[in-house]
């Protein structure tokens, strides 16, 4: 069995191969290098160069080593052809990202309730006003979790497991204990209305980038807080500072961007109300994932039905 | 009935008297001005001047408007005799205030575990590097809670249900699930032993105040984290800037200071390393802790006993 690697980072390879040497014995795992056309029954990818595809048949299955697929897809859509026809694209489901999300969010939702955020911001302008500023209710600080997959489903508990109010937005009708559910385009107006924070753990599809727009922030509480721990083409930036500078929006937490990293002169580093972080909200753990990927391998050489297979059309 | 009120706050009576009425419809209830020594059955109070017990007998309970009894106590400990003999002090017992210290430290562990101080720290120096640093591993993640009363054991338990290593210290021994117990002197360095984040709500006695000095530093583990949210009174300041300057203790999270308001040119409004607020870790919040209070003074009428009334002799 021939495995192919690739993640843009330079020495990654050097992390995962030994690794998943160990737990696939019987693979020749190499990582791909420009040229390299040879034969290969499975991928193992994340953000692969288009020429990866170029010439190759034979492929059982590509995994993408993460959660999103959205790099992977819109090769396809910029050129259809570029992936192998019919050859399934399977993401890792959970390994340790849901808990690692959970975290952020319930430290980014608590820092906005308890107005940690401005109690920083005096001291670091060197404010010593000792002033004690009323937090948000609890019982009315309601947080809105848009998408509701295996990242925002568990975050959506965890924040109501702190006794907020929480509402969740996705696709299909979903059924969550604790949570307020709404789905589909005619229930986004409802499902906004009147947030206090709005976080995004939907994926990036032509049906959802650009979500973060002007409108749905005018549909959110004045004052409502943003967290975007998905993608940053989900934003409209310019919408984005706008409702910053107006107030409709109080601050921001976001560790997607347009571009990444972010470039160094871009505005979003320096706006006191926003706060960025380096993609680091879920990361892929490396040992649950090879894990992960070994049992489907085994699974899919003996012909059985696996989980986490992408569904193009849709886009996720 | 005659109800005595007090706290250092100017406008705080005009908020409370009129809930006190509705809640205690049968009392007079004043608030103390300088000068006052007429006959009072309560006296409800926070962080009183010695004045206010001056030739006042026929006092029946001491109620303090909040969770930490040593303003009161060190009253009489400075001037014995300061407080009428044998009148029960009564302290507030959970209105609120456990679920508010869980959102603090909650808040304060995950942002040390996910290092979000030091993304925040590198967003507002202007280095906008876009680095990934390594997060804390949960599993070794081990925090230790100084106090198991009513705020540390609520907070100790919520630490454990995040999957950290929660280790708690008390004096008397306790069992609380999910937390490795440690009672007494002769086991406070078992419990310091290789802490990442030490969190204080021990009371300040004499035999507490000056815990978080040098010593108590070099056991937990290099690089440790330090939260405090009791008492100023528990912290060497000296020791705690050189731990600091040394590495010795990463960083720490201060709500209460040795002088309250932190006076604006103290240094540690300025420490990089560490995030001060002002003593708003749990708020007394007004209703139900005046419905707490007029079910007790009912209770005390009746001639039945009360939970929450205080030890002078072991000062809490
Ligand atoms: N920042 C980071 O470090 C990081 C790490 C990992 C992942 N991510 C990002 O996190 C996001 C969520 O990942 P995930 O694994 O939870 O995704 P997922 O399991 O695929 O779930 C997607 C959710 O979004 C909903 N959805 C999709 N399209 C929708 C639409 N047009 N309208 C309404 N709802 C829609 C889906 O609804 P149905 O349930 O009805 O299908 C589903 O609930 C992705 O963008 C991923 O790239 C970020
Ligand atoms: N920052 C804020 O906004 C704020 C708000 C409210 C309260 N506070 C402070 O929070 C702290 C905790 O309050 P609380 O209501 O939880 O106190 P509490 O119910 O009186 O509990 C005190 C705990 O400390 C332990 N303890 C006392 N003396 C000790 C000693 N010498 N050695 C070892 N353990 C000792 C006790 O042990 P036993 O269980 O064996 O008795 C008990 O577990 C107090 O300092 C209070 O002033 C701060």
């Amino acid at each position: 069995m021939k495995i192919l690697f690739h993640t843009p980072q330079a020495n990654e390879a050097d992390h995962w191969l030994p690794s998943l040497a160990r737990a696939l014995p019987v693979a020749h795992i190499r990582a791909w290098e420009p040229g390299d056309v040879a034969d290969a029954d499975y991928a193992l990818v994340w953000r692969p160069p288009r020429e990866l595809f170029a010439r190759r048949a034979g492929l059982k299955a590509i995994f993408n080593l993460g959660a999103g697929v959205d790099a992977l897809l819109s090769l396809e859509r910029e050129a259809p052809g570029t992936l192998p026809h019919g050859v399934p694209i399977v993401r890792l489901e959970d390994t340790g990202m849901a808990a690692q999300m959970a975290e952020y969010t319930t430290y980014a939702v608590l820092r906005y309730m308890r107005r940690f955020d401005e109690y920083e911001l005096a001291q670091r302008q060197a404010d010593p006003s000792w002033r004690e500023l009323a937090p948000h209710a609890r019982e009315t600080f309601t947080v809105g979790v848009l998408g509701l997959g295996a990242l925002g489903a568990h975050v959506a508990q965890a924040l109501a497991s702190l006794g907020l109010p929480v509402r969740g937005y996705s696709r299909s009708d979903k059924t969550l204990e604790g949570v307020e559910t709404f789905s589909g385009e005619a229930n986004l107006d409802a499902f906004l209305d009147g947030l206090k924070v709005l976080v995004n753990l939907l994926p990036s599809t032509p049906d959802t980038d650009g979500i973060l727009n002007r409108r749905t922030f005018a549909k959110v509480a004045r004052g409502a807080y943003l967290v975007n721990l998905a993608r940053g083409a989900h934003v409209v930036e310019a919408d984005l500072l706008d409702a910053l500078a107006q107030g409709q929006i109080a601050a921001a937490t976001l560790d997607v961007f347009a571009t990444e990293p972010l470039p160094p002169d871009h505005r979003l580093w320096r706006e006191p109300r926003v706060t960025v972080t380096p993609h680091i909200a879920a990361l892929t753990l490396r040992e649950p994932a090879i894990a992960q990927i070994a049992q489907k391998i085994a699974a899919l050489e003996r012909g059985e039905p696996i989980g986490g297979i992408v569904d193009p059309v849709r886009g996720y």
